[in-house]
């Protein structure tokens, strides 16, 4: 993998903190080298003020080390099944923040409730399901992986419109093309759910914006008519 | 355009980061120059700590652009409805700022719930209604800006006593007459839509504040009365 | 009026962007000499960061600047109010703190639902009343004071053990014997704002606690036999 | 006591400031060295920013002053009684951080909604009791350690597994084996609480995970299977 990749694997973990996502040690990024097949993911459980590409965990994607001396995060195994399934990603963001984390626990999808979402997120982010008993003692971080692309199968996700998920009981994950449009994505779920709880403080009766507006503002930013940023 | 506006526009796009009302680049600040009838506003998608005056781009009320190389920000057109209709701005915001957004998405108008509010605004911020599927698909942001411009009408509001406008499934827009001023419009809005969802917590059924306290506050800071700050 | 003192006011004024409760130029410190009694006070509408001792501006009890070349801040009649009737108090904080303006928005006294508001002040702090429409066009910010002073003397209560109020329609004021002291009166006001609302969140019957809990915390910080901080 | 503890006392004492846990002086961090019985705590009333190892203060476990010129906290009796029941904790924090406050204000447990809880208190962390009249006025700060330790023993819960209680009309209180763990404890507890209010404002049905979840989460960062972390 090349140190490029490591750099900015290494520089949106310490984002994390600086952004505000993340309190203690509660996030990970990772990214995927599609070429080779591999992943760099943080090593658990380290500051991100300290970490530098050096100590990056270097997996492929059957999970085996090839680089690194340190444990990976302990949610690898989740971050590995979103690769396997979600072919077009190249970065995931597993944060704890608190108002998308509220949601999480809720058991509550984020409904798309104004054109901040649809800059973003090409309709309601989605919450997977609780895992059974079993799913957790016999491998937990996997069955969370699973949890997540079968639920994006249930509801004919394409994990790039939709590059976020609220996990039962837990907390999201969001994904994206490099791990600064993925920790860019964690950054936007935050606020959006911020502003729903708001929202719904406001007007419990709000739902989500018309369709064509969701369009409009989702393909300004995305896909072959977008016209928003510069061109490439 | 002289240097110096185009300085204002830089520094006041700036601040929308420093003073916590913008996060990634969900924000834009233009200034208008009057005697030339030539408008400068950040390009679309650039980061706000790179942006420098020559990275401005240049157009005149038509929205045609006569200096920059980058595109402008995709909400242009909206900026110059402002300007041709609201003759006496100089200046014009763009945020997604958490509470005012909330009050857009709830499609809630702003009420004047205290001094605070009446300091900066004679009385509620409005909502402007949500464009049709055609208007969407036709010219977005222009519709946008006819869309603001038209609710004024209709409430018979004075642009500069009401320097703020909620947008349907949106955010907000303020305006000044420098981008300083229209900045500040920005920082009192999100301060008066929180404490508004503070005051409704506690006080559901708070209401406006009396028109004779409305009218001491405004005209403290506004008019030929105005005593507040020091004699120009 | 010994620099000294200046220099208090000047760095209250200043700590009252740090701390987090003032905006743009959302508020003003002043504080009394009582040898002299002379007063000093923020001049009205100056950045905080620009703030010197050569800035303020000095008053004698009636009002008549003695030295200074700018305008006092527009709230200045109220603080020399609360000077000339609350004559144990030193110095004078106004701000439009979020939490505390909600509670005066709402018309709402905040009860001492906690040791963190007993550690400070002794039970709940009042709102004084709206004023009739000819107090407000006749002298606002005297009728302001009066409003204060008239509250207290209803309530019975000391305004060295509730350094606090809370304005119908507007924010808070609070006091103390040095500048320092009375910052820290708004930064304890509008934390206990805070805790209040989360509070009520979670049980909207959380009433005040026992009498001998207000009692002991109270003591343990003020009079006779506080034991807290260091003997002096 | 050697150096080191003293150091990890100031340096976490200082961090309840920089971490947002703290305004004011309201915390403070002890630590206890086991083998010689005697425990470091914050002077009463220090600024964070000026503490330094020399102004700790150095007691026994039976609250005999052994080193130090200052006053310790006026919450050290409390610390002491935690000592001596809880044996196997190394250090205490003392906070008023507002959402694990409003939730002592409101009497109200904060239950294990998420893995975020999960993950630092294995299960719901309790509130202790309100004190009788005669035990405010007895000894109030040991009553409180009483009302601890009673609550935890009523309870059947090791204090080193639900590290964090709530005490009834004040604020919580936390523990670990180091100065910097307990902090850790304190950080976590208000994220948890802050959480916790949003997750009812979404879903007032809200309950504990179910106990397959806590007891992974739980076990994957303590006691013998700990796989979160790297290895010591």
């Amino acid at each position: 993998m090349n140190l490029d990749l490591k750099q900015q694997v290494v520089k949106a973990n310490r984002a994390l903190v600086s952004s505000g996502l993340v309190s203690l040690t509660w996030g990970n990024v990772s990214a995927i080298d599609r070429e080779s097949g591999l992943i760099a993911i943080k090593p658990s459980g380290i500051d991100y003020a300290d970490l530098n590409t050096e100590q990056l965990v270097i997996l492929n994607l059957d999970g085996q080390v090839v680089e690194g001396d340190l444990r990976p995060s302990s949610d690898t195994k989740t971050h590995l099944e979103l690769y396997r399934n979600f072919t077009s990603i190249g970065a995931v963001v597993h944060t704890h923040s608190p108002c998308a984390t509220a949601f999480s626990q809720a058991g509550i999808p984020l409904p798309c409730l104004g054109t901040t979402h649809a800059d973003h997120f090409y309709g309601e982010v989605p919450v997977a399901r609780a895992l059974t008993e079993t799913e957790v003692k016999n491998d937990y971080e996997h069955a969370t992986g699973v949890s997540i692309v079968e639920r994006f199968r249930e509801l004919n996700l394409v994990p790039m419109e939709v590059p976020a998920v609220l996990l039962q009981h837990h907390a999201p994950f969001t994904w994206g093309q490099t791990p600064l449009k993925a920790l860019e994505n964690s950054i936007a779920l935050e606020m959006c759910a911020k502003m729903a709880l708001m929202t719904w403080q406001l007007n419990p009766q709000s739902g989500p914006i018309p369709e064509h507006i969701l369009e409009m503002h989702y393909s300004r930013k995305h896909g072959a008519n977008a016209y928003y940023g510069q061109q490439d």
